[in-house]
């Protein structure tokens, strides 16, 4: 990253209960999905999708993906968001290990529902823009 | 569409107080953002954005734009979901009135802070994907 994220920055991605990423299929046709995300505190945000899901299939052709973070509120001078463009890497090893650390204690229904790891994802992050969480609108 | 949106699923888009947008750029990275989307109640979903937008300049050159509509829970068996491919195309006259008038019966915050019709796309639905909103996950 050219320039840190703020502090303000990492905690609201930090506490995020759900993130959406874009990627891109392979005849070129953006596609979206809902998934639940943990940070590392600086530069990664980790999730873990089904090996079978359309958007692990986009990111063997294209590893460049896109997370919003956001907060929609009725009152517009509320609204808060950070978009995170990120280049997306399969992690095993002691990467997954502790991307699932993360995971179990931010997110129990994982063990309620008996999920194991499956495909997990490091979306490394490069270039951010954020509106309503840091002072100002931001962007790298 | 091959087969049309199950009522369920109609009056869920209707209701959405905001979407999330998947476009592709130029140079192939995929793109998202948030807005919020008024529905026709049949096949076409309406938003209004600044003509400077990424959104506006990726729909330039790709048409095709990807909309999840969604909303997390932690009961991750109340999770529901609409994902809508859908084509963009701006509109203007008699089809940019009627898509404003939901608008800004919706959105009453659009007159707080004066904004008139910018770029208003219709974004028509080809293929769709629910779950959680009407019985099973179902798909075209």
């Amino acid at each position: 990253m050219r320039q840190p994220l703020p502090q303000a920055v990492k905690d609201f991605i930090a506490a995020a209960r759900v993130c959406r990423i874009a990627t891109v299929r392979r005849n070129g046709e953006p596609h979206v999905i809902s998934v639940c995300p943990v940070f590392d505190g600086e530069s990664t945000v980790y999730v873990d999708i089904g090996p079978d899901y359309v958007t692990a299939k986009n990111i063997e052709a294209e590893r460049r993906v896109t997370v919003l973070i956001d907060e929609y509120s009725e009152d517009w001078n509320e609204l808060k968001g950070v978009v995170l463009r990120c280049g997306a890497e399969p992690v095993s090893g002691a990467e997954q290990d502790a991307a699932w650390e993360r995971i179990r204690l931010k997110f129990p229904q994982y063990k309620g529902i008996g999920w194991e790891p499956r495909l997990t994802l490091a979306l490394r992050v490069h270039k951010w823009r954020q509106y309503g969480v840091a002072d100002g609108d931001t962007a790298t």
